[in-house]
């Protein structure tokens, strides 16, 4: 299965990044992509640099979006998986994966479970904690385990994930460096990166494809500088093996899922086998002090 | 801090891998080292390549054992991280790590949790799965995360040494290809192994000290050729920065830990803040089916 994972910029205003994109899912479907994955609100910049409710504004078209994604996954026949930010109501709103069938139905939604809050990084203000759990999306290429940035530095997730029977993990992502960190400090949070969700993929025998943004956005409060974000979108294979990795470029990232690999992986390095589920329980636990 | 891991052969006989590695600890502490890692079950030959019941005598020395390395802490006035084979009682046996205080004291002990038992590694043979839990041990140089070989496959071992107030995170282990394998299987094996590892760092915000034997072991019932245990031993600190890292050859691997750095990397990246707790249940089955 042929899968292609769209590492875009923002263009400076939604339609341009918009036509942008689906331009890109066109070129991936004709190049016989059937899977594609969209970075994390990749309608719009990444807006939580700041905190400012003027950015709610950009959840009103929630279920136009929704409308408008069934039909470019309708036109390119592909599984299309995309990140917005969804309005429930007002004052409540969620960091949503909508996935899209084939033929344009919604196969499935996944709400961001794990909020950061971090200096750039203000999400709590934007998006309430996910309570749909961590459910895999099933679609007529799989179920698919999608979750969603800040999520991939959790094993607990990528590991419910797997005991609900996910076929593959996929993070839509938005991550990046500021220019004033060192160069060796930004060497090893991108390591980190890619380490962590490597691990993933090994720990539970499944591929993993991690889809992130590119370009240097500016903070709209200007209290920092803005968010070089850095690309290095990626798909490894269900042993933690990088079959596809990308720069810090716009592209699109191709890569070939052999679904029986997790098989022949699992079967030799039979880890769910002998999990300590007995010895476990502390795990829902804050801190055991 | 300065720590030493003691990556061996084993020489033949107990006799002179003991003495070997006896040797090894006298010029880890002459250079400055304050805690030792030995390899998993550092006294004798990797004897779980086959199952054969004359290998239980080999845990006849258990309280002798624990006296003998006793004394080696006390002499060397380190804290020794030991890997034993536990004799409980006839026909209960444990794959065991004995921690030592530099006066000699024992400061606890961590029986192997998760057993594994695929083609030369015959574990679930020898080894009652650990009933001691994923309980740190407190020394004088902190509490130690001691897991063995197996658990560094589980995410959720490390995860609960954290919960539990772990300073860092070690293992013993006994780990290596087949010759039949290729190069490439070799290659994302010793990958998939040091990235698991390292991703427990990144996880919970800890140093991680792994190690390993090295040389060649025939299988004892000429069932298979035997193991080449790949050492590259390691030290990373808690963003998963590799600090050393031995090749595959028997060598002491040093290392310094700053243990200031686990509250920085921490306050930084407050993974532990953010983890749904109110979501996790589930990671205490065998599986959602």
């Amino acid at each position: 299965m042929k899968v292609a994972l769209i590492q875009n910029k923002h263009f400076g205003n939604k339609k341009k990044s918009v036509k942008n994109t689906v331009c890109d899912i066109r070129t991936a479907s004709v190049q016989g992509a059937e899977l594609i994955i969209l970075q994390e609100l990749h309608q719009s910049e990444y807006f939580c640099q700041s905190e400012d409710p003027k950015f709610f504004l950009y959840a009103e078209s929630w279920e136009e979006d929704i409308r408008y994604w069934s039909k470019i996954a309708k036109e390119n026949s592909v599984v299309l998986v995309t990140s917005l930010f969804e309005k429930r109501t007002a004052g409540l709103y969620h960091n949503t994966a909508v996935v899209f069938e084939k033929d344009g139905t919604v196969a499935g939604k996944y709400r961001k479970m794990h909020i950061p809050d971090d200096p750039g990084f203000y999400e709590k203000f934007y998006f309430t904690p996910g309570d749909l759990g961590f459910e895999p999306i099933q679609t007529s290429l799989g179920k698919l385990g999608v979750l969603i940035c800040w999520d991939q530095w959790y094993p607990e997730a990528a590991r419910l994930m797997t005991l609900k029977g996910a076929d593959m993990l996929i993070y839509p992502t938005a991550i990046g460096w500021f220019d004033e960190d060192s160069k060796k400090e930004k060497k090893r949070q991108l390591e980190s990166w890619i380490t962590i969700q490597r691990s993933h993929a090994i720990a539970n025998g499944l591929p993993v494809l991690s889809c992130n943004r590119v370009g240097f956005e500016k903070d709209a409060s200007a209290v920092m500088d803005g968010i070089h974000f850095w690309g290095n979108s990626f798909v490894c294979d269900s042993q933690g093996e990088m079959l596809a990795q990308a720069g810090e470029e716009k592209s699109i990232l191709y890569a070939e899922i052999d679904k029986q690999r997790v098989k022949e992986v699992r079967d030799m390095w039979p880890f769910l086998r002998d999990r300590r589920i007995d010895a476990y329980a502390d795990l829902e636990k804050r801190y055991c002090d």
